[in-house]
């Protein structure tokens, strides 16, 4: 393994954001989505269904009494999905990644007084899940696959270590390293202790940040462990299986793997080459995966996490960095097959590859990796939030036709309006939990580099070339190309390598140091220069932004003959709010020379940018007649108005569409 | 309503099919299906699910115990499902039909054997439903709604009536006359009856056919109750609920009426105007209720059958005559809604189709009813059984991807190879019936004309003009278009009216009266020669039949940019084994000038005339990159060679597709 290439993600604490674009999306969830999402977690939205997040805690905690209040369900005391503990934990990450740039003594105090409350519910061995504590104990590490167990542990290290590193404060961290003692004298390779993982990944990553705090080599060992053990035979997951029903081994369990799939544990991972099953659960997976490779230079997982990502990223990615393609099982399906109307590509999926991007970039400097985080960021994540960051979407299609949604049962779960909250309210606090710590993917530093990933308005502070820098990055990103980078050296001046992503959506750039044209070494879509910077340096860059039709894959069934929009990063869509009903009748006119409009509009879905030109439109015929003998093709001209994709769905509910025929 | 327009058709008995084209098949059905599904009701086909159809027979009258034979399903004494006694009455109508045109003494002593069997099992007061009567019979007529209690009967009604015509034998008409009766005396408008209707419609045609043999006016109202009661409120299966769990008719159930649009009982026949539902019961209601329609001169109903075939020939048809859209309650779904991959069409659902237009033709003769009746035999139909007879498609596909059905769960319903026989095995004996009783079909017979609805050559006999008339069709349809229709006259001469159809399909068109052009008065899309018809007189009919290219109204979305090709009344379609993976990656090159190569090929799939021009293919790309910037599209020339549908999947396994861009 080429460990020169390593490098490090800045934390949402040492990168400052203030950006035109993200700024605003960063309010939007500090001010509304972290308030309501407590209010939710807290039961306190009305006519919303109650979470029980909060209460099961209290309840664990016997700080509040469990037959109250919830009706028929409240029977057994804990309520809502096994995996109800993770909101909470999901909720103080968001809120971590909003103190780290906007102090707020009020959120900092309901954060605090949550941990409270969810420390007192810990056990003496350190044991923390109220649907085992209020179930009983008994049960607990009887059923890692389906009860969601170790992906709750996983959720609140997490939540431990990002508010540890926005706050200062160890409370919730040390209790969340006792859980990890409690979880590591349960599951390990010593005899005595269960050969098991996670039937939902996540503690894998968790760990992996754990230990990039506590340096305990328990804990990288541990995550280590759960990725090795993943996949093996005999299954562990029929295993259990086994002993819950107290069968034998080899009483009809699933010897094939096949039905493990779902779990990416049909084999070991070492030897896994095309992502499968549930793509929440993959993306989890093979970000913990990238984590370990580079914290333990183990090459064949480095091998596997390149697989896996250019089977995603070549073979099943759309456009949007939506990932998993059915419905069924939230899952990917198979190479090149991106239908657009099905398309389930759950929100939190995306972020899972943002995830899974951000750790391949530290492993090495590709321009691949923050293309695609860049891809997934403006697109399939943020589209899964309303501009009014009240409503969600938990699918994202790449078209939508409302009648379709409401009368066929196999595109039921295609959205055409954001939803409130989900009884399975896993996106929303992902959304929020990313944006909150987006000042975390934006610059790594290497042994002898610094790499900007994204370019996003902020002010960073690291130590390269053994001074303290601070890198200040103005943009008009993503409507304008144009970018301002400018350097303070404590001390004078710091000689260090200086890398950018050069995007892959862009075909032409300028480069200028203070005013001069530069002269960059390029290499893997990246642009170095290597120099002494002193205080006062300013880089220039312009990344040429023209309107670019793209087209799929001729392998993609159902892209041929089509074309989708992107302009920068962004991917366009049509709506039927600007373009009327039924965009499938709509022709780009491509490659005829489009008059190509582009415009601000700063009153239009909270200031995009717009592209407009004229193309065609199938003409009608006689609605009674079904199908008649092909004459050539009428078309009408017609302006198509196209909008960013993460927009859409904010105006009166109707039709979307990213790909139309060219 | 207009009773000069109505004509009955001909019994398959009157009409004797010798054709090029469908000879064969009915002896495929004869001699392959008919037999192997003998072998099947009686659980002899070795490593095959058992039916347990006759056994249930047996053991209801006694003639077998419950016991053995069927491990742990047998303790009940039933087996299969609650509709398993209709497989044997399909069986007895294909065989009715098989010899109705080659006597068979041995098949014929089988199916009286089957009937003394099943006359055995009938219950002293007419019942006969081994379902019930094995389980108890205190459950009979408790729920109508799922328990196909009268879809049995239906399907015995039809067999008896059937079997009656073919071989003039009454024991089972008998049998079937006292269940009805037995019916008639638990169902009905009168107090203490149940004022209930089937779930799943079918009885409604089978009386209408028992009332054309027995006059009997309780047979007629009972159909037409049937109808009349459907859809009326309160719901008579929330009503039937209730009492079988005890509730009021207000505890809980549904009132909207919406969940029984499956059974299209959400509103009185009489105000439908969408075909909604489970689409072979659908059709098979509109068959009914076209019967009645006529028999009963009811105008309202009338209007309704029209308003539902509109709304199904304009609005929700494949093609190919395929119906019912959506896997998801083997359902019609919305206008233009015409997915082709995910596509159900199930064979029964066509059969129905056509069930529906020969009623339809039979109130009014118009030529879309027998293009209908024409486009659903020769595609959506047959392509429901194997060349060789022995294996069978439930769901029939517009777009075939191996790949897709094994990997995708949303279109796992769609096979790409036929299935040797199902546990529900509802298509291959309605398949077999259809076929075998395909001389029904053909001619109709009004007051003062004779209509020609399928040119399928065969030699009729019918009494027109108060003479007996026979006429002799013959034909190479569906390869030529060229008809020979010759008439012999019992007693020298008879006047009357001979219409025919001109095929929806013809853009030009001859007609020849004993060698000379003939002077045709057209109504409807039929032709009409009113004369004095003598012996040896010869109508020739030539219908041009060039390969045409097919487009959808721009309202079906999947269709978009897209052709089909048709010759005549076949669909045509490309095959993996002829034209290479990636089907989709295909263009026709439309509207460029085609060199069309037409061909009768004897030696492939049995003899069928395959198209074959030079079309396109997307060229690909590095398979690398699944996106990129758009360039005017790359082609490489690609030969196209198109076989009818129905014979696809006959070869090695592959991909198919009836719409390709153009």
């Amino acid at each position: 393994m080429n460990t020169t290439e390593h490098s490090e993600f800045l934390s949402f604490k040492n990168v400052h954001i203030h950006d035109t674009f993200w700024t605003p999306l960063m309010e939007r969830v500090r001010t509304k989505v972290i308030p309501y999402q407590w209010e939710a977690l807290n039961d306190h939205v009305p006519g919303a269904e109650p979470s029980g997040c909060m209460r099961n805690f209290k309840i664990a905690a016997q700080l509040a009494r469990p037959e109250l209040d919830y009706g028929e369900d409240s029977s057994a005391g804990h309520y809502g999905f096994v995996f109800q503990d993770s909101d909470a934990a999901k909720w103080i990450e968001a809120a971590a990644g909003a103190l780290a740039w906007h102090p707020d003594e009020a959120l900092e105090q309901t954060v605090d007084g949550a941990i409270d409350i969810i420390c007192n519910a810990q056990q003496s061995d350190g044991y923390l899940n109220t649907y085992y504590i209020i179930k009983g104990l008994e049960g607990r590490f009887t059923n890692l696959k389906d009860n969601h167990e170790l992906y709750c542990f996983g959720h609140f290290v997490e939540a431990a270590t990002a508010y540890y590193e926005a706050t200062g404060k160890r409370k919730l961290l040390d209790a969340m390293i006792r859980y990890t003692d409690c979880v590591d004298r349960h599951i390990g390779p010593e005899e005595g202790k269960l050969h098991g993982y996670p039937g939902h990944e996540i503690a894998e990553m968790a760990l992996a940040r754990l230990y990039g705090i506590t340096k305990d080599e328990k804990h990288l060992k541990l995550a280590k462990y759960f990725i090795d053990e993943r996949g093996k035979r005999p299954y562990f997951f029929a295993q259990e299986e086994c002993r819950r029903n107290g069968g034998t081994e080899s009483d009809g369990m699933d010897k094939s793997g096949d039905h493990y799939h779902y779990h990416q544990a049909h084999k070991p991972v070492r030897e896994q080459s095309a992502a499968v099953g549930h793509a929440v659960r993959a993306v989890y997976l093979y970000s913990g995966t990238a984590d370990i490779a580079r914290l333990t230079g183990d090459d064949a997982l480095l091998e596997a996490c390149r697989r896996l990502w250019d089977n995603i990223v070549k073979r099943q990615m759309y456009i949007t960095g939506a990932v998993g393609q059915s419905v069924h099982g939230e899952a990917f399906t198979f190479d090149y097959d991106l239908p657009n109307d099905t398309a389930y590509g759950e929100t939190c999926a995306s972020i899972g590859l943002a995830f899974f991007a951000r750790r391949m970039a530290s492993l090495a400097p590709r321009a691949v990796y923050g293309d695609t985080l860049e891809r997934a960021l403006f697109n399939g994540i943020i589209s899964g939030m309303s501009l009014d960051g009240m409503s969600f979407f938990y699918v994202n299609p790449l078209e939508a036709l409302p009648e379709s949604c409401g009368k066929d049962q196999s595109r039921r779960h295609v959205k055409f309006e954001r939803q409130k909250w989900f009884a399975c309210a896993c996106c929303p606090p992902n959304v929020a939990r990313i944006i909150a710590s987006l000042g975390s993917y934006v610059h790594s530093v290497g042994d002898d580099c610094v790499y900007t990933h994204l370019f996003v308005g902020s002010e960073a502070k690291f130590v390269a070339g053994g001074k303290n820098v601070s890198l200040k990055l103005e943009t008009g990103y993503p409507w304008r190309g144009h970018v301002d980078i400018s350097f303070t050296v404590d001390g004078g001046e710091a000689e260090f390598r200086y890398g950018f992503r050069i995007p892959g959506w862009c075909a032409s750039h300028t480069v200028a140091l203070n005013g001069d044209n530069a002269l960059c070494t390029e290499k893997d879509g990246f642009a170095y220069i290597k120099r002494e910077w002193r205080s006062g340096d300013r880089l220039t860059l312009v990344f040429d932004m023209p309107v670019t039709f793209i087209e799929a894959n001729p392998h993609v069934r159902e892209n041929a003959g089509k074309m989708a929009l992107m302009r920068g990063p962004l991917v366009y869509c049509l709506e039927e709010a600007d373009n009327g009903k039924e965009l499938f009748r709509l022709r780009a006119g491509f490659p005829a020379h489009h008059s190509i409009k582009v415009q601000y509009e700063k009153d239009l879905l909270g200031g995009v940018t717009s592209v407009s030109f004229m193309g065609r439109k199938l003409k009608g015929w006689n609605k009674d007649d079904l199908y008649r003998a092909a004459s050539e093709a009428a078309y009408e001209e017609k302006d198509l108005r196209w909008i960013p994709y993460y927009a859409w769905a904010n105006r009166d509910p109707g039709e979307m569409a990213v790909w139309i025929n060219k």
